[in-house]
């Protein structure tokens, strides 16, 4: 039988402890807060953005959403970020993307003061990362590597496979994965569009991460049997039987890779939990260090 | 008959290309400047500086060299950067590593502005580097990239087994061959010390990166008929043979690698050419940007 490795149950269980530190936090006068800044009324960013004020709500954290019309300028929300870098009651700063076409995305992250920069995106937090030093590790890398942990798969010797190397997922990942650190030290492949024969690698893989966004593209014939394999995708595809005329399915064919896999983490209720979690987490973080100093 | 990869050539061929640049500089009015700073009294070290000095001169550039005693403090070294930092005449500062054991070298590098910071070591020029943006790549892994695409071994396609986590060569090789661009667009598997069998890895590679630093490591048995090996190390051996007592090899076990491979860098004169005509072609960039904007 196939292990689900079931995102919610170790978010829930993280989410235990992250509520004794907020306590903790709360007796030295500190009550954590996440500040998200939403342009534009985009219905995905717009739910994405209440699921985490809700998520601070629920362990007992501070959070405000400040949203801003589709036709903001690039100063006047560098304007805005600027104020709340300033503000010492804000300890994470969130920028919800994509932003509207005119605004520079690279100028918006940089302006993010590191020691807010939950999302782990300013340049010199991805410099630390790289370096292994302590920093803000981007949410769903971070998810990635609790989830396989806390399930019994420490990446530690073993050969991952990560396929995709986006700047949120792939490339933060792989660097995670490589440091000798604990919880890490694996060998990591990173296959991509450039890859010639993916399933050459993915096949040898003891873990595979598919984080490419192309529905079920992982098959079961792509995977050696008693792989572990976590799926960050989560691509809407049409299906007329579900209510809604469409549902979600990961980067993997869950139905062949679960028949040969030893572990595998489902879509939903796998990466995604985790990845808000790793946001409070990073939040809880920023607060204990901005009165440490 | 195996290819030599010969660094020295390819080293000559980038420095004609500078010549031109520097030329370019100099009627407009900027003589490109290295200033490189060597605390204490490491041979070695001293030797490295000088040789940096000396091919800013063959180009037509100017360098200086600022010699610090090993007593220096953390807070002298800094205010030694923070002058260069301020002076406009120069554009690339290095500061010799390793550093005395009393001063921080996070700090340190930290202190060198990140448009005059020519190694590469800054994080937020680390972080440009893993997020695919325009930087200043470290020189080590800049000079593998070019030797491969100059001597016809382009890394587009390729699955690229590099050895070795370093974050002056296997890091960020390792982040510069995976982005989506030309000369790069490989598929990179990086090993280290927790790799379970080195060469599962080793043997399926179409290009093989040797930049563990332990001498002849890499042997025959290890590399497929074909294949590409590039060999950053350069260890000192004691030879009773010969005249000094003592020779550098690589990491790579030449003589039964070069029976099988296609093509392999020496050590002598492969990749050490290329390092320092990097940091040349470094600073020449500084210093056509800082006039630029």
């Amino acid at each position: 039988m196939v292990q689900i490795i079931d995102g919610k149950a170790i978010s829930d269980e993280i989410k235990a402890e992250l509520k004794n530190e907020i306590e903790e936090l709360r007796q030295r006068g500190i009550t954590p807060k996440l500040t998200t800044i939403l342009v534009g009324d985009d219905p995905a960013s717009a739910s994405y953005v209440r699921m985490k004020g809700k998520a601070c709500d629920r362990l007992g954290m501070l959070s405000d959403n400040i949203p801003l019309p589709e036709s903001t300028s690039q100063s006047e929300l560098l304007a805005q970020i600027e104020k709340l870098a300033h503000d010492p009651a804000v300890h994470g700063i969130l920028v919800q993307l994509p932003l509207p076409k005119h605004i520079n995305e690279t100028i918006i992250l940089n302006a993010i003061p590191p020691e807010k920069d939950v999302d782990g995106f300013h340049p010199i937090n991805k410099g630390r990362l790289a370096a292994g030093e302590d920093t803000f590790v981007p949410c769903t890398p971070a998810g990635i590597q609790e989830m396989l942990v806390r399930s019994g798969h420490n990446p530690e010797g073993k050969h991952i496979v990560i396929v995709g190397r986006s700047q949120i997922v792939g490339m933060p990942l792989a660097q995670l994965l490589m440091h000798k650190k604990k919880g890490a030290n694996a060998t990591v492949t990173v296959c991509h569009t450039g890859t010639r024969d993916m399933g050459f690698f993915t096949r040898q893989a003891d873990i595979i991460v598919a984080a490419m966004g192309r529905p079920e593209t992982i098959t079961g014939e792509m995977v050696r049997p008693g792989c572990v394999v976590i799926d960050v995708g989560s691509n809407r595809i049409d299906d007329p039987e579900c209510e809604k005329g469409y549902r979600f399915v990961g980067d993997v064919h869950f139905e062949s890779v679960s028949k040969k896999a030893a572990a595998i983490s489902p879509v939903p209720g796998g990466v995604g939990p985790m990845t808000i979690t790793m946001l409070m987490k990073n939040t809880v973080k920023a607060a204990g260090a901005s009165h440490s100093g």
